[in-house]
């Protein structure tokens, strides 16, 4: 893949102005990029008590004050246009997908930026453990689990996660690579034993590709960033806002 | 000296009958112990964001919904009753010391379990890193520094640390140690030089017992459970109420 924009600032105000608007994954390499929920106010305090008895699959990375649209890890970006993409859920249905909000901007939105599994990945493959969805440039495989998720508030619903095949010889490394990034999902959840987690077949995920599993192989199992998204459906949430599928914010955090 | 409760529930009663009123130290042994933070629901979100944002002084054990009085962390246990002491600040002035809040509570206070120092300090003894202070039987050395705080909402202000003398061979063993504590303030936020912090004498410690630093030693600095205190008073809270100093919520947390 062509790597379009090296800069994470010029990466923005390419989405700003319109000029990208593709998925995230492989530009401005070595920036940390995140996951974006918005919701009012009213809702926000609930949501922040929900990701911090979730960590895993909501590691926040920043928590903006009510109206802000500047993002801390990203001086001079603006939350409402520097996406490529975004969704709008109402009563936990989609209504709708579009490249800017600033037209819809509250200054009650409360942005919350969500680490993503890019971080880990760059670095598994980096120390020799080959990630199969990558090499197919493909979106990696997501379940919905039996796992609940801690309630807060009017948040509950249950944990997303993602699967990578990972060769059995190389799972503690992988946990140890991991551990070092709490906050891109950390370490995995699950180890093997998919219908201990309710999936009854890894060929049929929920969201993303279908990946193959090789003999040599066991499928490992992350927090996902889609669980936020899933369980304000599942709560029938008013009014938030995300980004879209793969359309993720670029930080200038390296890491 | 001597560990009069074994189990953390058992201590938790003595603490609601009144039987036990004395810091919490070295009692059931093993358990994590909590700085309490209780503010009412219309400051949460902003503490909860304080924390989140400055997770070095206010490292999150739980965070309990609104009016919610069993700890979920320690089941059967009331937050109203189960600490040796209470202090209640109001403008951010203290102006009351007391053994229970039940006949205060409201149900629209959300109470802050925040990690304290105990769980390293157990770790670093084990490990053979002598600390004077525990030896000694003291309060820990405690200073205002220089750092702000990132601010959230009304909260704002700036850290306290905690200072424990480290011989120069053991500092990265100390580290590397304290990186396995997130919830227990972690690594240091400052190695020697306490002028940089805006310390003028380590013999005049704003909070807590000064202690000797010996040739082969260096002052090494840790994030503080003191710092939200100190900043509700800073920042003038209606109301807020904390434990007393030294007498800890004893969950059942092992670690």
């Amino acid at each position: 893949m062509q790597v379009i924009h090296d800069d994470p600032g010029a990466l923005r105000h390419a989405c700003r102005s319109g000029d990208f608007d593709r998925p995230t994954a492989g530009h401005a390499p070595g920036r940390i990029q995140a996951n974006l929920m918005i919701v009012p106010q009213d809702d926000a305090f609930d949501f922040l008590l929900f990701c911090q008895r979730n960590p895993k699959p909501c590691p926040l990375i920043e928590v903006m004050s009510p109206g802000a649209r500047e993002v801390l890890c990203a001086p001079g970006s603006d939350i409402a246009t520097d996406i490529p993409g975004y969704r709008v859920y109402r009563d936990g249905e989609l209504v709708e997908e579009r490249a800017e909000i600033a037209s819809l901007w509250r200054p009650d939105f409360v942005s919350f930026l969500i680490g993503c599994s890019f971080s880990f990945e760059s670095a598994l493959e980096l120390a020799g453990v080959p990630l199969r969805h990558v090499r197919q440039q493909r979106n990696v495989a997501m379940y919905r689990t039996n796992i609940a998720c801690t309630p807060a508030g009017r948040f509950s619903g249950e944990m997303v996660v993602s699967m990578r095949p990972i060769r059995s010889r190389d799972v503690a490394k992988v946990v140890e690579i991991c551990a070092r990034f709490p906050q891109a999902h950390g370490t995995p959840v699950h180890v093997g034993n998919p219908r201990a987690l309710g999936i009854a077949d890894l060929m049929a995920p929920d969201y993303g590709d279908a990946v193959e599993i090789l003999d040599d192989e066991v499928p490992v199992f992350w927090g996902c960033g889609v669980t936020p998204q899933w369980v304000s459906q599942r709560s029938r949430l008013p009014l938030c806002i995300t980004h879209a599928p793969g359309k993720m914010f670029v930080t200038d955090l390296k890491g």
